[in-house]
């Protein structure tokens, strides 16, 4: 007997007949022999729901409070379907993260699962009774506080607790196919992948691709649980993100992101701890540096280049304008319209000369690159945002992205 | 400094501004040097929704998830009521039924509270913290499982909760001014009583006063808690109910309910064990039968009557049918249009002739009295439903219930 893991996003739970497909769909798992458990995010929109209704009593809710309010949402999914598992004859119990034994520390609005006591679940399952678990929230054990998980945390509850409970699997099931070698809005031509590394799908994840957050991968990579990314809407395999042993693809996918800023301080003094003060106030300030560049100095100056998440950017800027100010550097440079496009393989770390030919092609479409940062599978450029999907279809195809005519085998 | 039980309905958390509302009210509470508890039902009708929610999925859903479904519904507005006073520069911490020590039995849908553990809302109120409970909720200590309460279930949250805490009083704030002598819907010169004792705000309950649930003012006797029944529109006082020791009023209200249907089972044998065939079917039906007349017997046999809910009226009638059937019975009568009118008084355990009274101006106003049945401090009518407000209106201008011009004191 098998035991999987399935997690059902906010749109698969959507309304009652997304319910009750999501509810067959458990119950063809459970019937096939499986023992099941599964995770449910809140209904379609309702945590925005939730978080307007806040925003309408006051502007700065209490973080613990809002954990307390937002944990209402998955409630309400997890004991709908649980419902409809009963209505197909299927026995199952819904628990809230804290019933099924997910603690985390006390950051309220992002808490970290710690760890997992596995007590309730296992013996529900034993009862022979599919377990519907809350995703997204937790219990702080020190505070007893309930805590949410924060972004990605419903994937992080299902992968977490395919960890604590030696899963075969963990299902994500979402409303595309699987993970593509490119966004397939922006490229229709992308293929999905039948299997992808956990370093892959990190360095996917962190760039922008929004099928899978990183967290989730993190866990998985750690405890060896092989992720399938597959569509709520139909049963064919969709992507399996595990550890690879074969020989890998030099390059497997392209992913971007369009929701960052660049703000330049000109002009710095090319000085030991520059950096450390203007990044220090960054992260004093809550703000969230990805990509950093410094050019080289010039006549004891330098520019120091960084993108920030687009929210923040204001905040970066004032931050910026502040420790320029200090230390007597030139003007700050605020770009909203940019995009960051990335390559990522595996492969990419055996095989010269990948970078070289993604700025050579780049540079044939008069694509400018604005920075550029690097990893060991991972290739990096920022660029103007209105040649992202050019950018993004331009390396699609140098590489050979694309879906073929006929696939042979899986 | 005295501690102060207030308990919001739905109408009074039903949007964010009414929210802020209760928050200032609550911040005064506080302000005016009080600990303060906070009992809080969900908003508005969304436990409505909720139910319609379970019922789009199933019609027979499980009740122990319906449990977890509904319990969202109190999470919600506690969270934002605490969210409000924060805004408000009110410390304040919202807690579960669970967090609350709430324990009950564990008949999900209906369970009663069977112990209070008040070390976390001590500890709070210790630390200057206004604590907001989730009304209608606890847990089972046995199964773990999170219980509603049923009917009234925040009322009962909020008196019980005044009874372990050892409150000053228990505000049950709500959308009338308080009790008065009959319904002002019907009798719009009816008066708001100042104080009722419990045993006849129990009577007004059960006789179909909605404004408190007999079950919270059963509470509140047994543990001595005056509860103050008040507006949450403006801070007049309402209505005290209490223990009290002065002589009391002959007759205090009036209460009707149309809520009920009358079952006739005609030409039954009069021998012994009869009526217990017939009500342990009506009880093994889940038929919950308030009023009960057996008339006298005539040639060995006799006519059961009883009051039904009407909701249950077509169960009771099949269920007399067939019990009628096996005792040879004549025919079964079904009546839904029927009302129940109560007159309660204290005073009238040592005033005699307050039957007769009755009698005699409903039957001056050619009402039918179809049923009968008293207790020491209480005597109910059933009339036909079309007389019900005419009847209601009788007596509170034959016991002086109406408001007077000029009220002197309170």
């Amino acid at each position: 007997m098998a035991l999987i893991v399935q997690k059902f996003g906010g749109t698969s739970v959507g309304d009652p007949d997304r319910i009750k497909r999501v509810a067959r769909r458990i119950a063809d798992t459970s019937r096939a022999g499986n023992e099941v458990i599964v995770v449910v995010s809140a209904m379609g929109r309702s945590t925005d729901d939730l978080i307007a209704l806040a925003a309408d009593i006051t502007p700065d809710p209490p973080a613990r409070e809002m954990d307390m309010l937002l944990t209402a949402g998955e409630r309400i999914s997890m004991a709908l379907v649980a419902m409809a598992l009963h209505a197909e004859g299927v026995e199952a119990v819904s628990l809230t993260g804290s019933q099924a034994g997910i603690l985390t520390d006390n950051e309220h609005g992002s808490a970290k699962i710690t760890e997992i006591r596995g007590d309730r679940i296992r013996n529900s399952l034993d009862e022979g009774k599919v377990v519907i678990v809350a995703g997204f929230q937790g219990v702080s054990p020190d505070t007893k506080e309930v805590t949410t998980l924060g972004r990605g945390g419903s994937d992080a509850t299902a992968v977490a607790l395919a960890a604590a409970h030696h899963a075969e699997v963990c299902e994500i099931y979402t409303d595309v196919d699987g993970v593509f070698t490119a966004d397939p809005r922006v490229v229709p031509t992308a293929r999905k992948l039948d299997e992808i590394s956990f370093d892959e799908m990190l360095e996917l994840a962190s760039s922008g691709a929004g099928v899978l957050m990183a967290r989730s991968v993190e866990v998985g990579r750690r405890f060896n649980i092989p992720i399938h990314v597959r569509s709520s809407f139909h049963t064919n395999p969709g992507t399996w993100v595990k550890e690879t042993t074969m020989e890998q693809a030099i390059v497997s996918g392209v992913a971007h992101d369009t929701s960052q800023a660049k703000v330049t301080v000109a002009g710095v003094p090319d000085t030991p701890g520059v950096a450390a003060r203007l990044f220090e106030a960054m992260s004093g300030g809550g703000v969230n540096v990805d990509m950093i560049v410094q050019n080289v100095s010039r006549a004891g100056h330098t520019d120091i280049s960084f993108t920030v998440p687009r929210i923040q950017a204001h905040k970066a800027g004032q931050l910026a304008e502040a420790v320029g100010a200090e230390l007597g550097s030139g003007p700050i440079d605020l770009n909203e319209s940019i995009a960051k496009v990335s390559l990522i393989g595996a492969g990419m770390k055996s095989e010269s000369g990948i970078a070289a030919r993604v700025f050579r092609a780049l540079a044939d479409k008069s694509i400018n690159i604005d920075m550029i940062s690097t990893s060991s599978i991972r290739i990096s450029c920022v660029v103007p945002e209105a040649d992202v999907n050019n950018a993004v279809g331009t390396l699609v195809s140098l590489f050979n992205l694309e879906e073929v005519a006929e696939e042979v085998g899986a």
